[in-house]
C-alpha cells in the first residue's frame, strides 16, 4: 500500500540505505558525463536546455509575483541575462504552509518515493545542470558536472535516506495493552503522525549552489515541510532550474507545487525578514561567518543547520612518497582554484624540515618543492584551465591581490593570471603559496578563501599537531590532514581531531584528496567544531526535523 | 567482543529497541512496590536506607569540595537534614572532560551495557528512591514510588535504547573501493569514531527530580559525554542517590567516575556560569519559563532541551459516559495536586452546554457536576491522602490562595486544607475550580501551576477546537484532550493538534488519564510547541548528542 513512486525507486532507496550503513562506496548517479550513460543526445540537450535560459525571463508560476530580477555576472565573462520572478515572502510562505497539508497526508512513503523521483528527473538534467553551475560558478566543466549534478543528487539522496530512516521508525499506530493483574488490561489504540514544522529555509551559497543546497533542500522536504530555496544572487539559475523540476515533479502527483519555491531578492532585508518569520522553522545555510552568525544569532524561532569557514590544515611530519605527497597537495591547493570550503589552508611543517625516502627536506625545501609541483601540475594549460576554473568573486580576486602583495607572508609562489582561450574575459588565477611563522597567527588564522595557502613553520611535530587541534577547535575546519611515516604521531593526530572534532586524511598521495567529501561514506562536516554545525548527513541533520503528534483512545 | 555488561543486559535492551519500534505496552521495571517483585525485605531496607540519609553528610567523593549544603524542606513536614558537597563546578567540569577519554574508548556497547547496569542498580533502589522522591516532592506514596523509581528507570532506558539505536549505525570501520573503470580501484580505509560532545548539564525539578531528570542524563551520558546534574534546591536526594550509584557502577567498571557529578549551590550565579560555560555543551532543564527561557537565550553553546510551562487544556463536547467522564477528569485534576506538568488545566465548555447519554447538561450543570465529582472522589481522607500528596511549594500554596480568592474567576469550587494524620504538618490542597468567559485570557491562559483549573466558558465546540489550537500554539502545551460522540469533531481537533504539535487524548473515561504518559510508547511532549522543544523520547533526543569523527588512509 506504499506510494507507487516509493515502490518505483525502492532498489534505489534500499541501495542507499545501505551505504549509510555500511559507509562503504556507493553511487546512484553516475558521475561521468558520458553519452553512453546518460543518453547520446544528452550532453548536447542539456548544453541547448542551458542556451535556452540566457537572456530569459525564467519562469516558475509562483504566486505573490511582482516583478523580475537577475543580474547574475558568470566568472567565465558570458552573458547570462536571465532574470527570475521576485515574489512577495509572505505569500510564498503562506502558500508553503497551504501545501503542507496535501504532502503530510502523503505520508513518508509518498514524500519518499517523490523525492526520489525528483532526484532522477534532475538527473536526467545533469547536463543542463552542470553548465549552469559551471558558468555561474567558475567551476571547470568536470567538477561542474560532477559536484553540480550527480554528486549533489547523491547528496540530497543521502539526506532524504537518513530521512526516510528515521520516519519509518515512527509506527502509524500501535495497540497498547497494559496487564493489570487479575484484572482486564487497560487497552489503547494509538495513531503517531509525523507532522512537518513548517517552512525550511535554504540558502544557498554562491560556489557550489546545488551540491551545498540539497542536503538540506531534501532533508526538509522529504520530513514534510515546505521549503524556500533561497540562492545566492550570482547562482541563482541551478536552484531555479531545480525548484522548477520540483514544482513539476510535485504537481504531476498532486501536490500542491507551491510547496517548493525560488526566494529571489537583491535586499539583504527581505532574506533576513525570511530567516525570522516564525513560520520558518528550519534555515539551512552555506557561506561566510558574518550573515551565518547573523542568522544564528537571530533565527531564533528555527533550527538553523550552518556551514561557516574555518581554516582547513595539514600538519606534515615525514612521507615515504614525497614526490607522490607534492603532487597530491598540488591538486588540492589547485582544484577551483581553492575555492572549496574543504580546501586546505595552512600546512604546518616542522622548523627542522621533514622526513623523506629521498633523505630529510628543510623547511624551505619543502616550500620550493610544493610550489615547484604546483607550478609543473599547472604547466599545460589545458589541465589548468580543467581544474582551475575560474575565480568566484571580486572578493577572492582581491584576496589574492593581498596575498601577493607579501603584507600576509613571504610569497613562495606568486598567483598568477591565466588567459583562458576558449573563455577570453574569464578571470583565471593560479594558487599563492606563502611562507609565514606560527606565530604570525593573524595572517594564516582566518579563513582568506580562494587559492591562496600558508606553509606555517612550527617548532616541531607536536607542535604541529597542537596549533592543528586549537586552529579547529577555535577556528573551525572541515578537513584536516597529517603526513607521516610514525604510528605514533597518526595515533596524536588522530586523538586530536577528535577533540577539535574534525575529518582527519591520513598520507594521501593518490587519486583521493583531503577536499573530496564522497556522499554516503564521507561525513561533511562534523558539526563539532565553529566550520559546521551539522553533518551531510547524519540522523541528527534530519531527525528534528519533524515530529511526532500521538493521539490515543481506549480500544 | 561486545562489553560483558551488554551481554549482559542484551534482553532488556532489545525489549527496549522493540517497544520503540513498535510503540505498544513495555516496560522493563515493575511498577509495583511488591516484596514479590522487589524481594521480600526490600520495601524495609529502602526505607532504611532513605532513613539513614537523614541529618547526615551524603557523601560522594567528589572532587573540589569546598563545604557542605543542603536546605531541603519536606513538604509533608518532616525533618531531612541531610547536607550534600559543595564543589567547584571548574574542578567539575575539568574531571568530567577528563573521564570522558575512557568512556569514549569503551565504545557505545560498552557505554550502553555500563548505563543499563546503572539502571539495573537504581531500580534495586526503588524503595530508598521513592521515600527520596515522596519526602522531597510531596507525591503520595505510589505516585513516588512509581514516577519516582521504575517508571523514571523506564524513561533513562529508553533514552538509553534510542541513543544505542543511533549510535550501532555509525560502523566503526568500512573499506571504500570505488571503481575506475579499467583502472585499479581506488581504495580507502576509514574508520568512525564516535565522540561525545564535552559535558551535559541536566538541572532537575522540583516536582519530578528523577522522572525529568533521567531521560536527559542518560541521554547525553550514553552518548559519550559527562554529566552535571544540578538538582532542584528542594529535590536533591533523590539526585544525590542516583549519582552515587552512577558513581559507584563507573568505578567497578574501571571508568573514571567523575564522569558524572552532582552540583549542589545555593547560588543562582553558579548555575548561570555553568550553563554557559564552553565546555558545556548540552542543557537539559525542566522546569519554568522566566529561567527556561534564559537558558535558551544565553546557554548559545550548547544544545539545550527544555521542557517548560504550558497550558493544558480538553475540548469538552460531547459524551455517551457522563458519569465515567467526571471521574477520569476528577482524577487528572486531584493528582498529585495537579503539580504536574500534563495536568489539564483549561476546560473549554460551550456556552449551551454539552450533549450526554442522560441527555443534554448545561455549562452550569457541568460545573457544578464536575466539582461534586472531585468532592466525591477525595471523600474518603486515605484516598484523598494518598491522590493528593502535598504541596510542593509555598509559590503554589500562594496560587491556590489567589484561586480561592475568586479574583480569577468564579469560584465552583474552593480548595480546602486537609490534615494528614500521618504527617501533621504536611501542606494538604485540594483542587480549586473557576468558571470564566473564554474572554478572560489573563485568568486561564497562563500557566497556573498547581491544582487550579477553569472551566472556559466557549461559544461552541468550533470555538473551544480554534482557543485550543492557539493556546498551545502560543503558550504550549504538554497534553489536550477532547470528548465528543462525533467522528467530526474528534477529526478537527485531531487535525488542530497536528498543526498545535500538541498529544491528544480522546474520550478518556477508564484507567489511563490525559496527565499520564507511558513510556515506550507515549512521546512526552512533542517539541512542537512552546512547552517543549524536545521530546521524551525521539531519535531527535539523542542524535545530536555526540558526533562522528573518521579518518581515512589509502588501503
Amino acid at each position: 500500500m506504499t506510494h507507487p513512486l516509493f515502490e518505483k525507486h525502492r532498489a534505489t532507496l534500499e541501495g542507499a540505505l545501505g551505504a549509510i550503513a555500511t559507509r562503504s562506496y556507493w553511487s546512484a548517479f553516475p558521475e561521468m558525463p558520458s553519452p553512453k550513460l546518460y543518453g547520446e543526445t544528452a550532453p548536447d540537450d542539456g548544453k541547448r536546455a542551458f542556451e535556452a535560459h540566457l537572456g530569459k525571463q525564467f519562469e516558475l508560476g509562483q504566486p505573490g509575483q511582482s516583478g523580475w530580477h537577475g543580474g547574475e555576472a558568470s566568472p567565465y565573462g558570458i552573458e547570462l541575462g536571465v532574470s527570475y520572478p521576485v515574489c512577495d515572502p509572505e505569500v510564498l510562505i503562506a502558500a508553503g504552509l497551504e501545501a503542507m497539508k496535501g504532502w503530510q497526508a502523503v505520508g513518508a512513503d509518498g514524500r519518499t518515493g517523490i523525492c526520489l523521483e525528483i532526484l532522477d528527473r534532475l538527473n536526467k538534467q545533469s547536463f543542463e545542470l552542470a553548465h549552469s553551475v559551471m558558468m555561474t560558478t567558475g567551476q571547470g566543466w568536470m567538477m561542474a558536472f560532477q559536484a553540480g549534478a550527480p554528486h549533489a543528487q547523491d547528496r540530497g539522496l543521502e539526506a532524504v535516506a537518513y530521512a526516510w530512516r528515521e520516519q519509518s521508525f515512527v509506527p502509524a499506530e500501535t495497540v497498547w495493552e497494559k496487564p493489570q493483574g487479575k484484572n482486564p488490561p487497560l487497552v489503547m489504540k494509538k495513531h503517531f503522525q509525523i507532522v512537518g514544522r513548517g517552512i525550511g529555509l535554504v540558502i544557498g551559497c554562491g560556489t557550489f549552489p546545488t551540491w551545498n543546497t540539497y542536503p538540506g533542500l531534501f532533508a526538509a522536504l522529504s520530513t514534510g515541510n515546505a521549503v524556500i530555496v533561497k540562492p545566492h544572487s550570482n547562482a541563482i539559475l541551478p536552484a531555479a532550474i531545480t525548484v522548477r523540476t520540483i514544482r513539476a515533479v510535485l504537481a504531476e502527483n498532486g501536490i500542491d507545487p507551491n510547496l517548493v519555491s525560488l526566494c529571489v531578492t537583491d535586499k539583504r532585508a527581505t532574506t533576513q525578514a525570511l530567516a525570522t518569520h516564525p513560520a520558518v522553522k528550519s534555515v539551512d545555510f552555506t557561506g561566510g561567518n558574518v550573515f551565518g552568525q547573523w542568522l544564528i544569532d537571530n533565527s531564533r524561532q528555527a533550527q538553523v543547520y550552518a556551514e561557516l569557514a574555518g581554516v582547513n590544515n595539514i600538519v606534515i611530519d615525514s612521507t615515504d612518497s614525497y614526490k607522490a605527497m607534492l603532487g597530491n597537495l598540488a591538486f588540492t591547493l589547485s582544484l577551483y582554484s581553492g575555492q572549496m570550503c574543504t580546501t586546505s589552508q595552512a600546512l604546518f611543517v616542522p622548523a627542522g624540515g621533514i622526513q623523506t625516502e629521498d633523505g630529510p627536506k628543510s623547511y624551505d625545501e619543502f616550500c620550493a618543492d610544493l610550489a615547484k609541483a604546483i607550478e609543473r601540475f599547472l604547466s599545460k594549460p589545458e589541465v589548468a584551465h580543467a581544474v582551475l576554473g575560474a575565480i568566484q568573486s571580486a572578493d577572492t580576486a582581491e584576496r589574492i591581490e593581498l596575498a601577493n602583495s607579501g603584507t600576509l607572508g613571504k610569497v613562495v609562489l606568486a598567483s598568477t593570471a591565466l588567459d583562458n582561450p576558449e573563455f577570453p574575459a574569464a578571470k583565471v588565477r593560479t594558487p599563492v603559496l606563502l611562507a609565514c611563522d606560527a606565530t604570525d597567527e593573524k595572517a594564516y588564522m582566518e579563513e582568506r578563501f580562494g587559492p591562496i595557502s600558508f606553509i606555517v613553520k612550527v617548532a616541531d611535530t607536536a607542535a604541529g599537531i597542537a596549533l592543528s587541534e586549537r586552529v579547529v577547535s577555535t577556528h573551525g575546519a572541515l578537513t584536516a590532514g597529517v603526513y607521516s611515516t610514525r604510528q605514533d604521531v597518526i595515533d596524536a593526530m588522530t586523538e586530536a581531531t577528535w577533540r577539535s572534532k574534525v575529518a582527519l586524511s591520513i598520507n594521501l598521495t593518490s587519486g583521493v584528496f583531503v577536499n573530496q567529501s564522497a556522499a554516503f561514506s564521507d561525513y561533511h562536516g562534523t558539526g563539532g567544531n565553529p566550520a559546521a554545525n551539522a553533518s551531510y548527513a547524519d540522523s541528527a541533520f534530519v531527525a528534528n526535523r519533524f515530529r511526532v503528534i500521538q493521539r490515543r483512545y481506549h480500544a
